[in-house]
């Protein structure tokens, strides 16, 4: 069987070196005898896995000393309720409204702090990113939190907000890889792991030392802790063993092919090549303003249902899967993560090229 | 490379079959043109995947039709805290005792209710069941707990305590699916995958409905809610896709050979070959009294640590892998769950011999 082409906004598309090693070791890993899924956490050899992965993604991002990276359960859903419970100080927090996500995070912060909405840009239906000049956050502010990517709206910040020093916190489930960042600009990064790592299941976050703390509720779950995760270099109960092996794989191949540089170059002329497209066509228009595009998630629409049906079904039809749109915005969106090939790109353009010239 | 024998206690050995049909499924999943892990949760392919799994696993269990199944992450420990959360009306419940586990689950408990420890047995290092007929149940607790299968010590209820009517609640992670039980004797039964089902990181719930409600506190998680999952079947964020696939393949091979019945015969074998080899033993001793052994974790002894340190060391050389017994009790523990062939245990059991003879 073939082989579509996914644009999938997640779970989503892996490097098809990555499947094709992870199919050879299914049955039995390297010298062990066994299976990734029937290796004990506690062996030696599930824990060279843990250690590969964790200093390869430490060595992509730059990830510097006084940060620890962990390897949870639970997806961002489930940071929504940690970053509350364990960052609070003065308990309260400034969050920044830029779509579905960001809203989310916000409501649940709210059971545990003084939440204050700091921007939203849910009056345009999240096309855009705020003024990030404009805002004014409180300094007794715990931390501010962002959504970086936004994976249903297409939309990206392309500079982070000058918080005066506040902690910033950010949701990169659907950048992360993608482009080099400062890490040191940042107090947490989180991230599901089945956008632009690796299967569902892992959720990576990247957090400042000093942020491990216990200050949180004394009816703060212990497994919301993430003391009790850091402390056991994310050991404390049975990881997803699979998961996190199958990241490794994924930032090996990711070094192996250039590092983060490499691959956001990549990324750019993908993303290029279809904005491109989308700015001259004269059918398909693109959802989002310019200047706060989305490197991952490309959305576009021709202003008719019908139509865009059409396209949609004509696309899976030819082995171009999984463009429609999220169901609160419509239209199409084209996910093109980190393992998305050019060629892929290149041949969507060219089918929607073809498909404009038919019913324009 | 060939497969070792692997009596790991969790993450565990998986079927070859089920390993096999994965391996040759990974790179694209039937005519679907990607992999299991590539797929979007809300595409039908996966639904279809959940939804079989999900009918698979109430075939094996004769789940009735008031139980709801839910496939969610965090493992065991986290349910630890979802079930007081969620259960709480008197804010009140009994909890049994016996291993490592139901101590953690009932320290957990505490943070949220009255904890009562109905009997403990670690005045003799958790080696035998409390006698159940002597118990005394609070007629206002909100429900029972127990560990029904110790992994640790190797120990399990072989009947469940007379309740009184009180809600049972049991963590079965390490016996679900080794014997056919009753469900509608349990208000709740949750489980880790990654013993006796698949991959770690999916955890099964099986819930009586009416126990899903919103009686829990305000601070509750979002994610620590049944009600969320059960009112979203499992979907309301993105479930650890992967995994509940593999599972569903396991199910799916214990229905083709038989369901619940067949594999609780060969079980009993397997466990029986062990046992009465080791109580005939003159140098390896059963730890466990004999009415309360598990059929799914083996411990035994030969009370000299260095005679241990060499068993465990030769037993590796010969493919016999993982057979040192948990850091908190020492000497060996064989886990011999549902994918453990027969032929594993008697080749273990000539070995064993071989060793008896030549080190006595």
């Amino acid at each position: 069987m073939k082989r579509v082409v996914n644009f999938s906004a997640g779970p989503a598309i892996l490097p098809e070196a990555v499947l094709k090693q992870a199919a050879e070791e299914l049955f039995v890993y390297k010298n062990t005898g066994m299976s990734v899924m029937e290796m004990s956490h506690r062996s030696q050899d599930f824990k060279n896995i843990i250690t590969d992965a964790e200093a390869n993604l430490r060595k992509l991002l730059n990830v510097p000393d006084n940060y620890k990276i962990l390897f949870l359960q639970g997806g961002a859903n489930t940071q929504f309720s940690m970053i509350p419970l364990n960052l609070m100080k003065n308990k309260k927090a400034d969050y920044l409204t830029t779509g579905s996500w960001a809203k989310k995070a916000l409501k649940e912060a709210k059971k545990y702090l003084d939440v204050n909405e700091v921007c939203s840009s849910e009056d345009k239906m999240f096309s855009y990113i705020p003024d990030l000049n404009k805002l004014q956050f409180d300094p007794k502010a715990d931390y501010v939190h962002i959504c970086e990517n936004n994976t249903i709206y297409g939309t990206k910040y392309h500079e982070l907000p000058d918080t005066k020093g506040i902690d910033l916190v950010s949701d990169m489930s659907s950048c992360i890889l993608s482009e080099p960042i400062d890490i040191s600009k940042y107090a947490l990064i989180y991230a599901g792991a089945q956008k632009n790592i690796g299967p569902a299941g892992t959720t990576i976050v990247i957090i400042r030392k000093d942020l491990i703390t216990e200050n949180y509720p004394d009816y703060t779950p212990l497994m919301l802790q993430y003391k009790i995760h850091a402390d056991k270099d994310s050991m404390y109960n049975t990881p997803p063993t699979y998961g996190i092996y199958m990241c490794g794989l994924v930032f090996k191949h990711l070094l192996n092919n250039g590092g983060v540089e490499a691959i956001y170059e990549h990324n750019k002329q993908k993303a290029a090549l279809l904005y491109d497209y989308l700015d001259q066509s004269k059918l398909f228009k693109p959802t989002v303003v310019k200047k706060d595009r989305s490197l991952m998630n490309v959305t576009f629409n021709t202003g008719n249902e019908e139509l865009n049906k059409k396209f949609i079904e004509l696309a899976k039809n030819n082995g171009f899967v999984n463009l429609k749109g999220h169901r609160s915005v419509g239209g199409m969106r084209a996910s093109i993560y980190n393992a998305m090939p050019l060629d892929g790109v290149k041949a969507l353009v060219e089918f929607m090229r073809k498909f404009e010239e038919e019913n324009l």
